[in-house]
């Protein structure tokens, strides 16, 4: 049985800019020698996270590709960010992904300028963050908001004697030009979750009325206006959330697992699933981040007794969402010069590789086009294919595969999968090793 | 964001004929230079409509590449053959598909000798269309029966103080040599429907014994006798359907559509998903139609608004059913040098083509072959592929595909696609342009 490495490159799938007359892996060619090496060692192939055509979001990703099925087990984005964030979320509150956010007021409605206020960041944040949780409380709202990195945010909403409900739609119209949207209930709801959900939209709507009128009035954002940046006049809340009990990872496939992840969603799909942070220095979520340091936290992880570690590396989706392949393509190359700290450990573990999804640096945005993905193992059936990119993983070993047949090929290429009809404990097992119980004598 | 066209060329997909050793599009290779162009600048690939070696009807093909779920979406064929020959069924009537066919009698039963009475059309068919339906009426019979296209028409059976069902089966043995069917309620339906479905069938075995008898005696089918022609001599039913409101293509998808089509049963799901007719003079469903006026159809639908166009070209599933390969060729090759019109609109829109299933020229029907698809956009990663033919994409980028993946493949190289786990509206929308409420300060 063998442990096993499984790293995300956020985004990482890509369409052809005019720059680069290619994909940022496919301009890349031969000059990514370490992710090639897996490749040609390995097996590729290309994945549909969820199915064709369809671009995820990274949290739905993500659990997709450890196993998880959305219709049962997603909790709803802010979950996670708060989790993420540190914050310990209690049964019956309701969590947001929140954006600082600039708009302008026109005829009653809030237009949004930009969703992400310039990627605001620092002092600026900071301050805002704290005031306007500070000023939410004061107002007697039972909320707590959270400032984390650059324009990101977690809003947590109490039930304060009320019960509550995630099943509200997003205020944040996720698109620029469009106005801030008023949260609403879902369609089709029993009466009593409707009830929930109508209370839920309410105090939500009414807080982000008050935030607006606080934020715009702000000395901070006078300041930003005064030197030409952009304000950060409202919160763009997204993704409510409730507190789920998921099933373990461990309980699911096997491995005692941890994660080396900087960004608060990422870390919060990790911590639902009961794997252990790996903390690193200088790891950032940027492009700036540590690499060599988050490579060398699986070596870490491996002598403290973890058998599977999710890396998660941001940098190649921001730079995609601001339209930069070429920077996306650099800072690929920089992830392939520190892959060599992995060598030591090729013929005790696993290594995946892939992408949550592809994020279009042509159109800044997640798309639904596949995503490659490498395989190496001592074990398995390497295809002919050499090279880790697009083109050549449509070529690969794998065919087209789906988000949901990624960890159980880790398991079999890890030697630990449990044969189909096999049956020794209570509740179904993929990976070998029961959790049934002796028969005693 | 794009337009989009969505072309659909009946039963596209096929077998090797000895005649030309390869299928008619492997045949046509490098001649097709329209299709070979757009597959060359797009992505193609293999699509099950439904899965591997399933054979679909066109109607259920057609709904489940349209992105709708036949468990729970299918009317039946008979209430869009209505609603195509331009019938309005109201809630609670039963519409089937009816064909004029050829029987003789045999010990009682009534063996089908051909299941189109020779494709029986014009002067001929519109008569006795006519006076089926007084007859029928004049019996007594609580029924509407309208000839539309060739040996085409539909048989609606209206509720008349009673309460229908559409769980019966059809009359039609669909093969030749096999007598007419007795129709019959399907099995474990509940006490009350298998009532009604007992007294639906009842009523239509009574009404095909009485066609039968007219139709066998009308002057019209004496004189065809008489010239050697093949008598129209009976009604084949098939396809009971129900009135069913559908979510209609634009909530589901977001597009303002349109469609081109002749066929009455391709016009009927259209309409049924609430798009608007272009009509265009000689567009007839058959080999002769006007390809030109077709295409020239999807220009004019978007200079009038419309964003999405689907048009149906038939004669493709015509050729294929009369076991013509070759003809089949030349009519692909028909259309190919018509689709220059859509030069214009390469930059504007996302052009998808493919069939709804395969119909195989070697064995004359529906089979469960995947049919080819490409689709050509300004955004995307093209494959390797360049041609448009069974062989070549195989080895397409797509993959094998699924249909009910083309409309989010479509929506998402439309630049259209919403991310999945984002929740503007209070009904799941997978498409850009929020469906909600502003939020008022």
């Amino acid at each position: 049985m063998l442990k096993s490495v499984l790293i995300i490159l956020d985004g990482l799938g890509d369409e052809r800019s005019k720059e680069l007359s290619a994909t940022p892996l496919e301009y890349l060619g031969e000059k990514i020698k370490n992710f090639n090496r897996l490749a040609e060692k390995g097996v590729t192939g290309l994945m549909h996270t969820i199915k064709a055509g369809v671009p995820p979001s990274s949290d739905t990703a993500h659990l997709t590709i450890f196993g998880y099925d959305l219709e049962k087990d997603y909790p709803g984005r802010g979950y996670f960010e708060a989790l993420g964030a540190g914050l310990k979320p209690k049964f019956g509150e309701i969590a947001f992904r929140a954006n600082f956010a600039t708009v302008r007021e026109e005829n009653g409605k809030l237009i949004v300028v930009d969703r992400r206020a310039g990627r605001i960041s620092g002092e600026d944040a900071d301050v805002l963050g704290n005031d306007l949780n500070k000023y939410l409380r004061e107002q007697g709202y039972p909320v707590e908001f959270v400032h984390t990195l650059e324009h990101r945010g977690v809003l947590l909403i109490k039930p304060d004697g009320h019960e509550l409900s995630s099943k509200i739609t997003d205020v944040d119209p996720h698109e620029l030009g469009f106005p801030i949207l008023k949260s609403q209930p879902f369609e089709g709801l029993d009466e009593e979750e409707r009830r929930k959900a109508e209370f839920t939209a309410r105090i939500l709507n009414d807080i982000l009325v008050d935030a607006y009128r606080f934020l715009r009035d702000h000395p901070i954002n006078k300041e930003r206006a005064k030197r030409g940046l952009p304000v950060a006049n409202a919160l763009l809340v997204r993704g409510a959330g409730i507190v789920k009990k998921l099933e373990s990872f461990k309980e699911k496939w096997g491995y005692k697992a941890a994660f080396v992840a900087a960004g608060p969603l990422y870390r919060g799909v990790a911590l639902s699933l009961g794997m252990d942070p790996i903390e690193v220095e200088g790891a950032t979520g940027l492009p700036n981040t540590n690499i060599k340091g988050k490579l060398e936290g699986v070596i870490r992880a491996f002598k403290q007794g973890y058998e599977f570690v999710f890396v998660h590396i941001k940098a190649t989706d921001n730079l995609s969402h601001s339209k930069k392949p070429r920077e996306k393509a650099e800072f690929i190359k920089k992830v392939d010069d520190m892959l060599i700290v992995l060598d030591d450990i090729l013929d005790e573990a696993v290594i995946a590789v892939t992408g949550d999804h592809s994020t279009s640096s042509v159109r800044g945005k997640h798309v639904g086009l596949p995503v490659p993905i490498l395989i190496h193992s001592p074990y398995g059936r390497p295809d002919e294919n050499k090279y880790f990119n697009e083109k050549a993983c449509e070529k690969g070993g794998l065919g087209i595969i789906h988000g949901n047949e990624v960890m159980p090929l880790i398991l079999d290429l890890s030697d630990r999968a449990n044969e189909l009809g096999i049956r020794t404990s209570p509740k179904p097992v993929y990976y070998i090793g029961s959790t049934g119980e002796p028969l005693k004598i």
